[in-house]
Order: structure tokens, then C-alpha cells, then sequence
């Protein structure tokens, strides 16, 4: 691995930029390269970011000798194809959330990234950020003592969009892969994961889920609640409650600025971009050539596309490619 | 009926002194008799509250002449016989939540209520009063909209007490008919029965839920989630999505003293004793000849019941009188 980490950025989307400024406050990351379906899109983006290779294919970002490590920020249903593509090439993957569109397809990611020796993991964000560093922390001093329940939800009156990506089955559209796998995965990270799963819904017009409400029973005990809305606002917060006392998440549960230990306010601010952590964790794998994080593990990843897919047909969500 | 409701008390607990609390706040309202299953009790808390009549037995409370209606605040597992006994007296109830132990003993208690065409309604005390009251004008108006998500839980870290009422079956204890009854009722308030129902819980070395989620999906569309625990402190608050934003009901869920429309504070506070309200509605509906409240109907509340009951059957609490 050269000095700096050699990043090359796959679509162009919103997240993407996010990505992209948060890579340029560290100082051991250097993008390389990006892709776009098309020339213009890359273009653009690597102007904007001054990234000096410009792709209009992910095929070419592929080939790119000068690129270590890809994030993988396509849509939803291309992530597993565009993780194999980058693996394929011996690249070294941060793949987007939700990880894949079902556990299969994330078992086939894992599978190439083992086959490789190479580095794979989710693209969740907020595992890394300060507050669920802490998070972890008082978790693992016992702080509250025993888990019984750990809730969380996201959801916002999204304007309702027919054509678009959101609300498109085909796309992987719905609250529960857009938002719900934020609490689906806090609730793994606490609790493990889950032995039994029910789920309800609203399925809309367009036939993806536009609220969804899961709950998840642990084999260790422990009972968590999630819920995700796309066409409605929901908390945006998290609970986690134990034998002794609570700790709150307040919104948002998927980047809290600070949190509550039994009423106590702890600070968790800071500033910059928040997808920077995630690619902080990036670098110190590679260099201490790991294949996966240990705070994001692809085990877990697998496990958390499981649990999505068992909600998805709990509430009756079918995606094209579900076989 | 004479100027004053004449009131019977039956059982001498915590919930009962909060009654005669709040009917002592009443200008129309006497408290004529108390009963409990021992003359001391009897006593005790008749010269506290300065009633007259002092029975030893529930059955001498059902043969005083002298009482108009009856506040059944016995424990749960005699709601529904203890309830009988009065009504079979000629007496108005006003029973205390849990109803009864089951959809089918409240059952009974609304056939015995008809057959005589007497009124009798379930102490949901909540419902009354003014935060409640509030909250009932704010949906009528649909200032959220079309309604797609409530929730509400309650729960405390009590103290594990194994010979306890609160951790017995026999007794009817247990989270959901202690705690569980409030964000089941006020569900049931908002969005009406539920056609289908799921849950989970922690069932405690006594068999009693210690902790339950349930998910109530409404025949509407709308979906429900309600929590109680009586082991782990929950965060005792409801909320109220639409289409048109959220009504918040900050802790405590039962009993709230403002309600955020939309984020904006409702104020809702009062003075003196919440009991006191339900009362309010049993004087005006005897004085209007009701047997029944339209608050808090009788259908609704064997409904009530029949959720509880299935989501016992769900978690697996098991009560001696299940058939």
C-alpha cells in the first residue's frame, strides 16, 4: 500500500459526494479515480472533487491499475454485481448500504472477497462514528446491565414519487433497505443476531414498503423493535433498556450528536463529514491487512441482509431478483 | 338518582385511594360505602375517607341499598366475578382495568349489564382526561392526516417480587394487563380494533410477561406497536404519525400533561386527581340514562380484551381460568 489509501469512487450520486468530502479531510486518502454509467456524470464529479481519473464505465474504473480500494455507492440492486466486478479485479471493496439486495447475494460478496484475500465491508456509516464508538464502550462496561430491548426508526414524509428509485421494487426501493437497515443493524450490533423475526406493513401502490415495523427476538433474550418510513415521519430515535437503565439515541439514531446514559447527557459532536470514520476504518484494515473490520464484519452484513429479507416477506415485498 | 352519585368502593388498594381522592373532588359525588375483604380493611379506609358504610364482604356491599354504583378496584383476576356480584345486585360498575382476565369473562360482565340495563363501563381512566380529551379533538379535525403508525409503551424497573400480585398468573400479572392495557387501549382509540396481531416477550421464572412488543395491524391499514415492561424502564410516551406529521404523548403515555402537534406544545395540565375524571363521565352518563359510555364502550372494551388475550396466547402466559 502506497503512503496514501487510493480510493476510486463508483456512482455519483448524493452519498457519493459525501463520500468524496469526507475522504478530503484525511490526510492519508487520495481519490483516484471515479465512475459514472456515463463520461459526463464522472466529469463532473471529478472536477467538482479534483479527482483526476474519470471513468464512464465501472468496467474501466475496474481496470484502473492505480486504484487500491473501491466504494461502491450505486444503486441498491447493483451493489452485489458492481462488489463482484471491483473484487473480480482485485480491488479491495466498501460497498454501500443495504450491503446487497438479499443475504444470497451478499454470501456471493463474501465469497469472492475469501476467494481474493481481499477487504470487503458494508458501508455503515454510523458503526463509526463517535457516538456508537461510545456507544460501544458503555455497552461493553455493562453499563446498563442486562439488554431486554433495543428500539430504533427512521422515517420521513418523503414525497411520493412513483418513478422513482425509492418506490421502485425493481430498484430496491422501500423504507426497510433505504432507512429500516440503519436500526436493523444498530439492533445486531447490540444484540446479535436475531432467532425469530415478525414483521408488518404498508405496502404502497408501487409494491415496496412504504412503513415497516419488525420485531426481532434474540436468542441470548433480548427484544428489539424497528421501524422505517419513507412516506411518514417517524422518531428517528433509538432506546436501548436494560436491567440498569437506559440509553437513549436521540435523532438522528443513524448520526446522533450526543447521547443519554440514564438521563445524563454525553456529548458526541463533531465536526466534518460523518462518512469519514467509515473510510478511517478502510485505511487501518488494509494497512493492518485484514480482509474485514471487526466492528463491521461481513458475517454480520450477511446476517443483516438475512433479517431484511425475512421482513421483506413477512410483508409481502418481492423484488425482481428474488428467486 | 339522587342529587349525589352514590358510590360503593370495592377493594382498599393504591387505586382505590386515588379514587376516593378524586371523587372527594366532586361536588356531586358520595362516597356512600367501602368494601374489603376483611372488616379492618374496611375501616381503615373508611374513616381515611370518611364513608359511612364499612363492609367486611363484597357481597354486603352488594345488598347495601344505599349505593347507586360500584367501583370495582379489586385485583385482576376478581374484576369480572366481583363485577357480576354488583351487577347481579343492581348496581352501575365502574370496573377497573384489566376488564377482566379474558374477552370471554368481560363477555359475561356485558351480557349481565344488558339482561338488567345497567351501566357499566371499564375504569379507562385515561380516556378522560384532558390531554385525552385534547387528543381526541386533534385526530377528529385529522390535523395529522391519515393516520398510519401509533405506538405508546410503559414500563418500570420493579422490583422482582416472585410471591408478588404483580409476577403472579394467578393473579393476572404480569406487563401487558398491568401496563400493556394503556398503549393497547389507546390504540385501539385511534385506529379501532386490530385484524391481525403479533408479539413478543420475555416470560419471567413465574410465568408472568415481564416485557412484551406487539405489532397490531388495523383493518384501515394503519399499523400499531405497543410495549410494556414491568422490569425495565421503557420510555412510558406515545406517538401518533400521519400523513400530515406526528402527535407526540410524552411520558406519562396514561396520564400527559401536553401533547406536541407537529412538535408545537398543547398544553393539557390539571389540577388534583386524574380519577376523578372517569367519575365525571359516570355521573353524566347515569344522569343521561346511558349503560354505556360512548367514550369508552362496551364492545370495545371486550375487544380490548380480545387483544390482550391473543397476545398472551402469542408470548405464552398462561392464566389458571384459560380454557
Amino acid at each position: 500500500l502506497a503512503d496514501a489509501v487510493r480510493w476510486g469512487i463508483a456512482g455519483t450520486g448524493v452519498i457519493a459526494h459525501q463520500f468524496a468530502a469526507g475522504l478530503d479531510q484525511l490526510s492519508d486518502a487520495e481519490v483516484v479515480a471515479v465512475a459514472s454509467r456515463t463520461r459526463d456524470g464522472a466529469e463532473t464529479f471529478g472536477t467538482l472533487h479534483s479527482i483526476p481519473h474519470r471513468h464512464g464505465s465501472y468496467e474501466a474504473l475496474a481496470d484502473d491499475p492505480d486504484v487500491d480500494v473501491v466504494y461502491v455507492a450505486t444503486p441498491n440492486m447493483r451493489h452485489a454485481s458492481d462488489a463482484l466486478l471491483f473484487l473480480r479485479a482485485d480491488k479491495a471493496v466498501l460497498c454501500e448500504k443495504p450491503f446487497a439486495m438479499s443475504a444470497a447475494e451478499a454470501k456471493l460478496m463474501v465469497r469472492a472477497a475469501a476467494e481474493r484475500g481481499l477487504f470487503l465491508m458494508e458501508a455503515m456509516w454510523s458503526r463509526f462514528v463517535p457516538a456508537y464508538v461510545t456507544l460501544r464502550s458503555l455497552l461493553g462496561e455493562g453499563q446498563i446491565g442486562e439488554i431486554s430491548l433495543v428500539e430504533a426508526d427512521l422515517g420521513f414524509a418523503m414525497p411520493f414519487d412513483p418513478g422513482g428509485r425509492l418506490f421502485s421494487p425493481a430498484m430496491g426501493g422501500g423504507a426497510l433497505l433505504d432507512l429500516g437497515v440503519y436500526p436493523v443493524s444498530l439492533c445486531s450490533m447490540v444484540l446479535g443476531p436475531p432467532a425469530q423475526v415478525t414483521a408488518a406493513g404498508l405496502v404502497g401502490s408501487t409494491g415496496v414498503d412504504e412503513l415497516v415495523v419488525a420485531t426481532l427476538r434474540h436468542a441470548g433474550g433480548g427484544l428489539a423493535v424497528v421501524k422505517a418510513g419513507i412516506r411518514v415521519g417517524l422518531s428517528c430515535a433509538g432506546r436501548i433498556a436494560g436491567s440498569h437503565g437506559a440509553i437513549e439515541i436521540p435523532a438522528f439514531v443513524h448520526c446522533p450528536d450526543h447521547l443519554l446514559l440514564r438521563g445524563k447527557r454525553l456529548d458526541c459532536a463533531f465536526d466534518g463529514e460523518g462518512l469519514r470514520f467509515e473510510a478511517v476504518e478502510v485505511h487501518r484494515c488494509l494497512r493492518a491487512g485484514l480482509t474485514e473490520s471487526p466492528v463491521m464484519p461481513l458475517h454480520e452484513s450477511v446476517s443483516i441482509m438475512h433479517t431484511l429479507d425475512t421482513i421483506r416477506s413477512e410483508i409481502g415485498v418481492v423484488f425482481p431478483g428474488d428467486s
